[in-house]
């Protein structure tokens, strides 16, 4: 076997066997495969697809490049909740306290920000001490004590999938179905969930830019899902405009912590409570949609999911007095309103423009090695379908830069578009596809 | 402008503008642009194709990138020659040294041998002496004492092509139409002939495994050169089996010395007075093909064009006592004939088997680091059409390897197929693109 032949089979839109696909993944690891090979085999991939089997091998193939995690000890059904990214998404933040405070034991690794999108990682680490990286059998241990825990991914997890990406993220191959596919559920796999809850992001500022696709993809999924013995639910999000109102480490942070009080926007209540009820009905605590929904709006009202994030942050080393208080929060130097200069109905509030506008202030990293800047950001004061009058403030924008602010400000204009008539809020949730 | 973008809109099956091709050749030459960019790029241009604009913006950039050489103060018109590579072809060496007797200055710089395929720079080199790399300075002065000289690609023409050129060998994407033209209409552009004669092949031994890619290459090559101003005729050969008798560098030497001296086979005599004939039309030395072939003959058989190879022999240092007594060139250790087991007519000769068993007994190279043992061969008894009875032989193997040498003969069965009825030869030339 030679990686010339396979590079020329998917080039003619042939389909690769099993083993070539394990011959790619594993000699492209150990550094046999050169970059430029793999580049050439991974274009050849995006322009002439894989089918289902084709992309079940190369997940299983990256997923048993490295370690693998084991969560059977800490109950029979462990769920494990993944985003494919957005602007604003902080679901997983709010959810998982809730979960957790159910009963429900939450063993959760999550990602970092990359490009536009915003990263769970970066924004615990806003909280002053929350360390993200203790050893593995610290976050399995905190997990059987207090119900929760929610870490970085700090074990050497499908190492090939992590060579890939980055390799991808440089010759424009990031949005291909199975490449997208076998990446997620490759390092999901190795995370030791055996049930798997995947909110597909959907729209401007999601990698899927239409519901077609995004349901494509969860299909994808379900489907590798199927075939390596991991049940797997897929909730459709739209992403047309950012989650909630707020864009930025620090500012995430407390809206998340807002929203545990019982304070949510009506797009982060809708999206919890859904993520939330199949979580629950995967890790079989409740059949019925409905009625876990309103167990999650119980745990909010009651407090115990409050309690539980703060007991989360305690144990992973964070100060909790910051979230008790997120007035101690540091605020960003300059904070600038963003004030309409038109009249009508917001028809349109482009979550892509918003969040390489975010990135720009410093909020994200454009590359692996760049710092952030958790303080600033954009807090959202008008989204689709409200009504705006000349002289409303449309946002503030936080910045550290008052230059960059003010770049920031007339950027957040083009995000904008407006509508004589009135214009009906979007659909939050596109689809559930189980 | 930046690569993700041009790497994009390739990949999308859009037209590339003259300038984002240019930025492609230019920092890839320079190396800001990585190997494992302009893999995901080539591969995209593979399968997504380019039209003729694209095709000519490529070759010019490429052309650019390097030193042009200046054959003005020659001729008015200076005619070159190139192959598209085959097995057996030692068509330069004879037809060259022809057209020089005819008074026509023939200023020519060949290449390499490279995977199946010879390079008339290596069958050169199997002559005592014979130098393929003098000063740029003593080429072009040799062509004004004697009107020939044939030197390997000394100079830095079209660096971009050698750097593309090799990374396709590497990433399966070397047989791609766009890729292949502007390749070699970049080095032919750049070598500062005005007119440039084509030897196109086609069939097993060749890229092109059919006329129609061939006829299509030549016309993507004919349309560069209108564009480029440099009237461009492509002859369409055979390459269905290997041309003449002989396959190994100094096997072909001694096939070619032959030829010049009136003993020619049927194939090369007809690839060569066609292919002459067009070169002679083109310095404006003849309208009449018929008419040119004649002269060429011509000059066989009064031993002018003989005479001139041993002037051009001598003028670059090589000993034309090996040409004048081809029995002093050393001979491989082992000769083994290849004796035919079946009865019938020859159907098939792969020329592209051949070329791999030449290569595997030494006399080509894989990598452009191999070195290459001129004295191993094949010499082919029995061709396409001939009638074969048990026990005749088929061809001999030389080789200075018993081993390889076997294999080799054993290998050599597979490249013929018999058939019960009369076979009718091939025809050796399919076509002329003008």
């Amino acid at each position: 076997m030679n990686i010339l032949d396979i590079i020329a089979k998917k080039r003619d839109k042939k389909e690769l066997t099993k083993e070539e696909i394990e011959f790619f993944v594993n000699e492209y690891t150990k550094g046999n495969i050169t970059d430029y090979q793999a580049a050439a085999l991974i274009m050849a991939i995006y322009i002439n697809g894989m089918n289902s089997r084709e992309t079940l091998d190369l997940t299983m193939a990256m997923t048993n490049s490295g370690e693998r995690l084991d969560l059977s000890t800490i109950a029979e059904n462990v769920v494990d909740k993944h985003s494919t990214g957005g602007v604003g998404d902080k679901v997983t933040i709010v959810l998982m306290p809730i979960i957790a405070s159910l009963g429900i034991p939450v063993a959760k690794m999550s990602g970092r920000g990359l490009g536009f999108t915003g990263g769970t990682v970066d924004k615990l680490e806003s909280i002053p001490g929350y360390n993200t990286s203790i050893p593995i059998e610290e976050f399995i241990r905190n997990v059987k004590e207090i119900g929760i825990s929610v870490i970085g991914q700090t074990m050497n997890l499908a190492p090939a999938d992590k060579k890939i990406y980055a390799l991808r993220d440089t010759i424009s191959c990031v949005d291909s179905m199975p490449l997208i596919a076998s990446s997620i559920m490759s390092k999901k796999i190795a995370a030791g969930a055996n049930k798997i809850v995947l909110e597909v992001t959907c729209g401007d500022g999601a990698f899927m830019k239409n519901k077609e696709n995004a349901i494509k993809l969860a299909e994808e999924m379900r489907e590798i899902g199927k075939l390596a013995n991991k049940e797997t639910v897929s909730i459709l999000t739209n992403m047309s405009e950012p989650i909630g109102k707020t864009i930025g480490n620090t500012l995430e942070i407390i809206e998340a912590v807002e929203a545990l009080k019982g304070n949510m926007t009506e797009d982060i209540e809708l999206i919890v409570t859904t993520i939330g009820a199949y979580i629950i009905k995967l890790s079989g605590n409740g059949d019925n949609i409905e009625e876990n929904k309103l167990k999650i709006m119980e745990n909010i009202k009651n407090e115990k999911a409050y309690n539980k994030f703060l007991e989360l942050v305690e144990k992973q080393g964070g100060d909790i007095s910051f979230i008790e208080n997120t007035e101690k929060f540091k605020k960003a130097k300059y904070i600038i309103p963003v004030i309409a200069k038109k009249e009508g109905y917001i028809s349109k509030l482009n979550a892509l423009t918003v969040g390489k506008i975010s990135v720009n202030l410093g909020a994200g990293r454009m590359k692996k090695e760049d710092t952030i800047d958790n303080e600033v950001g954009i807090v959202l004061n008008k989204k689709i379908a409200d009504k705006v009058s000349v002289g409303d403030v449309l946002a503030h924008i936080y910045a550290n830069n008052e230059e960059k602010g003010n770049i920031a400000v007339e950027d957040l204009y083009s995000a904008y578009e407006f509508s004589n008539e009135k214009v009906s809020k979007p659909d939050h949730i596109l689809g559930i596809v189980e």
